[in-house]
């Protein structure tokens, strides 16, 4: 007899979060100011106020060893994580580091892992206290970081008439990534092989901007870290703060740096879509009055009313805007 | 050419913790009061003790869908992780969930995981507050659990001529895991199968003991919970306050149930074996002053001067003690 296929119920990843969150329900709004649906959690313990976040890089999802070492793995994870307490504005106190490794893993490859982990936590000031190491059939790395802060920087604060800042660049990782699937066997100049190193370095080694992140707490309205792409996250914070992001590819196009130009034309790729949809560089996005505006933001766009994200071309047109990505 | 095999080097997880701590520092012990080798961490923010933890529940090393549902599988790690701060003498805060899915996972099998995590969240007054959903190719739950606490209970503080005390049954989920996958076909008469669902049941849905945990505090001079087995933790608390713990047989034999005895017996295994090695039933072992003693625990034992475990045997004689098992 013939094994019958029974389709697989799956729903998109928003959908089964949603349905997770009513499932869980809603905790009590003192002790939880902030649950599910923002870069972090904030927690109230006595009189401070905790930012909490998880965050996992599998093997094969998050990461390839044909393409980054153990230690940028180590490293990249570590970032990713301590990004999201970042942007909501607060101060990192220290992370747990939860390792799942496959029988095969050798010392060597571990302890390279968590040299990345500790390269990453002296950098950020941000010390590993703890953990878990467990048997698994692939390798993966799950940091859950802990801050703390006043007022935390949500999504949902954006307001018509703000700007939209962007602290950091947008696309390196993204090129990085394509550049290492594509092109590095090919021969290029002096001055691409240096873009490309520069690239390439974004996407295994992205830096949480910490200290950017508590520069704008006070100023910005909202705030988020750019994880899955510039689109993507603006529409986030379009969606959590009921605002149209308008963002100008000219202003985008004219802050990028050589480095993405360079690299884009060779492997023959728009930078601008490399700085649109490129995810994974954690750089911050960010909405707020003119007169706030931290020296190191540039504007990208302005809040508008109505909802989602447009994209002004070079000749002031609205570009239709591709979706963010899902993990599944 | 034959393809020449490596071997794979990797030390014990013993010998992996050290090296990793060593890896990532000691960090500041104001600010962390307690790092990484107790059940928990320690870390200080204002005038509070956060004690934080973190966990990993693998599919195929932590337990099997043969044997337990998805919903058991979310009640099950999320107490498993909560005990650990429970352990501390701490209150519970919250939670936070990374769950990793392979796409062959459906929406009913998660939402039923999620659907034990929530009980069991609510069963110990502990919201998950946050998480982060991710491919991966094996089900994985890695909860994080965040409490606090004025002083934290330790495993290095057991001091000769203190007694031993244990809180709730060991042996019982060892028990119902040997029964699951020995007997569950077999016929059995209507009181072995109660004790067997009793077996199975604190298998499937251990209980964290958060107020023992809590009653512990400031009676106790160590404590962890039971979740390696009663001889392996004793060596822990053994090991970190540099005395011998040694265990009374007869004890841990008088204050055993009628379950235990039941399900051994129908299995041809000893029930000591179960209470002294079998892991998960996440009871509570603690040292401390005969005045102090909790009216929940029972005495199976007392410190002595001394290294490592003891079993003192029904005859009087000291018995032989196995190590505590290692997960890889």
């Amino acid at each position: 007899l013939p094994r019958q296929i029974t389709p697989i119920k799956r729903s998109s990843e928003f959908a089964r979060i949603a349905r997770i969150g009513k499932i869980l329900g809603v905790p009590n709004a003192h002790t939880v100011p902030v649950g599910i649906g923002d870069d972090a959690a904030v927690v109230r313990v006595g009189k401070e106020q905790l930012v909490w976040t998880t965050d996992s890089h599998v093997e094969g999802v998050h990461f390839k060893r044909a393409l980054m070492s153990f230690s940028d793995v180590g490293f990249r994870s570590f970032n990713a994580a301590v990004s999201d307490v970042g942007a909501m504005g607060a101060s990192v106190v220290g992370a747990l580091s939860a390792i799942a490794l496959p029988r095969t893993l050798t010392d060597k490859e571990l302890f390279q892992l968590v040299e990345g982990q500790a390269e990453a936590a002296k950098e950020l000031d941000c010390p590993v206290i703890g953990g878990n190491l467990a048997r698994a059939r692939e390798v993966s790395v799950t940091t859950t970081a802990l801050g703390y802060v006043k007022k935390p920087l949500l999504r949902d604060g954006a307001r018509v008439g703000d700007e939209i800042w962007l602290i950091g660049a947008v696309g390196l990782s993204a090129a990085g990534l394509a550049w290492l699937t594509k092109r590095k066997r090919m021969r290029s100049s002096a001055a691409l092989g240096r873009a490309a190193e520069r690239c390439v370095e974004a996407f295994r080694r992205p830096r949480a901007l910490l200290m950017a992140g508590r520069a704008l707490n006070g100023r910005a309205t909202s705030a988020i870290d750019v994880s899955d792409g510039l689109v993507a996250d603006a529409g986030h914070i379009a969606e959590r703060s009921a605002v149209r992001m308008s963002i100008s590819a000219a202003a985008i196009l004219e802050q990028q740096g050589e480095d993405l130009s360079l690299v884009s034309k060779a492997l023959g790729r728009s930078a601008l879509d490399f700085a649109l949809y490129g995810g994974e560089d954690y750089a911050l996005l960010a909405t707020g009055a003119r007169r706030n505006r931290p020296q190191s933001a540039r504007v990208i766009g302005c809040v508008e009313p109505g909802r989602g994200v447009v994209v002004v071309d070079t000749h002031g047109r609205r570009a239709s805007v591709r979706g963010g990505f899902e993990h599944f």
